[in-house]
């Protein structure tokens, strides 16, 4: 299966204390771990790239697209946004990381405000599976650590998940819904929380694994055209 | 309560065979059935009015959005549907009627594509109650009957709904989900499918019911300022 | 409408411990905070009334069953589950907290393990809305503490939730869906965890505020009769 | 994967007008098409075996179990519904077919009534897909006829599935959600309305197409031991 791991990879990415911990951006890091799974071809796009690195000749090719994007979420343009949602009604699967939860695609399929509270205080984190035997949780332990990441906590902006798959516990608090999926028409759709740009989240390898599941997870059963309306004039049953 | 039901009403809504049936607008049929209701206050708002009929004024005074939209969907402009959407968030419940199907609003809340077939052929359909109890169901019977109708039919493009209210039979064959729930975040919404513009739908009693029905369930539990993402940066808990 | 709050009610709830916190048994101390609300009439009823207290005619009499067990679970007879499960699925509705997530019309009605990890630790938990708007969280804060409780934490051995209101973080690293909606035909069933007998819970403002409202949503749209399977010999079309 | 075919098949089965149709009883025939693919290894067991069919050796080899019975539910044990729900919870994927929708594992999972109408009329009806893309639609029209069936209708007594797969349009007049999932701690469950004895629905083409997809649909992801309440005495986090 192809995947297109896309990143904005701004400037805001290529700082330092970023660059330390994700040298070639976490977009790069992504595609690595899943490019050792060997039923998964993964590459990436950037947002400098032609078309924003999402082409209809990108996404002909895309089976599962994974998201990740912060501060530059507004230069998203709405042609982007049109077609990455179109195909993802279509059968295309989506998964969202982190900040993703305001990007424009994911307010767009999942008509929500992603709104939430958040804390940098590189906290510790502990993910509990809600959803067991869930595809996603396959091999993953009841509950896992990541040392530290970025805090985000409930009220969490979405429509009610298809599924709640993990539920998170900060030091500091606070709880989130760090696991869900939706399902949009033909495509499937994750969001998942862990992945603040300073932190070493996707070194991590449980989150690894639940990533390299939840891609495996949406594959598309099929891909289809587009959705139209079209006139049955003709009845199927007598009038 | 307040609600404001919405119709685009241009010219093809002003021929003779809509006329014929909605003299003064279907919106004005609809709001007048609403305002036998004691306890609700209906006004109307179309399309010519200014700012669409839709202004933050407006929406301060509305507790529920009626929609009803046809072939002048597009003419409804980004910022209206960005009012919309965003007032549905903080608590305003949400009328979609027939056609308001492919309604940029419905698509925004949903992210669906909204795809359906269809055929104007004034046939019988039968709606059927499926969620039992529901209080949108209040005093429906199991089952009704509309003589002359457009059908839609299933697949829906809809994501999964939080319940499945009414399914429709139809009698070229077709089968849809007619009546489905959905919450976002703070407001309710309900699609409701009869009501084509040259049937007497909303003169029917039981559709009518439903409409009322459907309008009291969605009124607002609360409604809240916009929906952000606060920095929770002092943890409720020691570090 | 009326309200009975049953309780089992046996020697292990007539301890010294427990009769400290609830000296009538915590059944009356749930009944007096329901009947401080004008719209509410609530009763009581034990493990040792005659036919276990939920005979026919109690049930007849009753919109909203509110149900705490702990330790004598297996000493409910399967008629009186059978006559409970009946009833809600007919409309009535059903409030099941604490260690209820264990007792036998919870099992029945969920078709659930109600599986978990405990401690009695009387550790510090905070109470979160994840369902923000649902008339359940009705002047209830975004999140409250409890300072002493029982911990119950996830994998929660339920179906996925109708809706996910509440969610509970615990001092000792644990969550859990601590409050959880489902729908049974014609009745609704709200699940609450808090309320360890030792623990003064059911004196807690804002947990009573909870429970009231969650009867209050729980009320029946409609009781109907027993639900069978009819034979609908005269087809309402043509075949 | 291993399936087992359970079927009731009392003297009511062995009747000439059912052996007419299903010689060997309609198990045999629906582990036959099962058998004819690869990934699958369909066994069968009926009501009159030890343990009913379903001793706990049985139950350790199945992967999937399927269910049809019909005028013998009460004959099967509270022992073997135990059983075979307790397998559900812990892993066991469970497809009910037809009259199942009375048979007690189902009413014990799921916690409906299972009422509906009906009609033995030999009716035609159509199956509609609902959920675009759901792997047990996989290669499966978007609607289909089945010329001669008995007829279910709603309002159907189930909890709101986790999604509705197929929805059916009967000739006289009515609907029916024919298609349904569940999800049950690790277990997945599906509900197909097609079958009646009678009938040689088990012998076309598309409903078999269906079975065997919601057969590998329902394969655990993982098969876990019993699901107790341990006490989780040590905290992971300090009091």
């Amino acid at each position: 299966m192809n995947v297109t791991v896309w990143n904005e990879y701004g400037d805001a990415q290529k700082r330092r204390e970023v660059a330390d911990v994700y040298p070639r951006g976490l977009h790069e890091t992504i595609a690595d771990f899943l490019n050792r799974d060997p039923d998964i071809q993964a590459k990436t796009a950037v947002l400098a790239n032609p078309e924003q690195g999402l082409s209809e000749a990108v996404l002909d090719h895309t089976d599962v697209l994974v998201w990740w994007g912060h501060v530059y979420h507004h230069e998203v343009s709405d042609e982007t946004v049109q077609r990455v949602v179109d195909r993802v009604q279509r059968g295309m699967g989506m998964i969202f990381l982190h900040s993703a939860h305001k990007s424009k695609p994911f307010l767009r399929l999942l008509g929500a405000s992603g709104r939430l509270s958040w804390r940098e205080a590189n906290e510790k984190t502990r993910i509990w599976t809600a959803a067991s035997g869930h595809p996603i949780t396959r091999g993953i332990p009841e509950q896992f650590v990541i040392d530290h990441e970025e805090m985000y906590s409930e009220p969490f902006g979405i429509p009610e998940p298809l599924q709640t798959v993990f539920i998170s516990w900060f030091q500091g608090g606070n709880v989130f819904r760090s696991g869900v999926t939706f399902k949009k028409e033909y495509g499937k759709v994750f969001y998942f929380q862990p992945g603040h740009e300073t932190n070493p989240t996707y070194h991590h390898e449980i989150v690894q694994k639940v990533i390299v599941n939840a891609v495996k997870w949406a594959e598309p059963v099929i891909k289809v055209g587009p959705l139209d309306c079209p006139n049955a004039a003709q009845p199927l049953e007598k009038l």
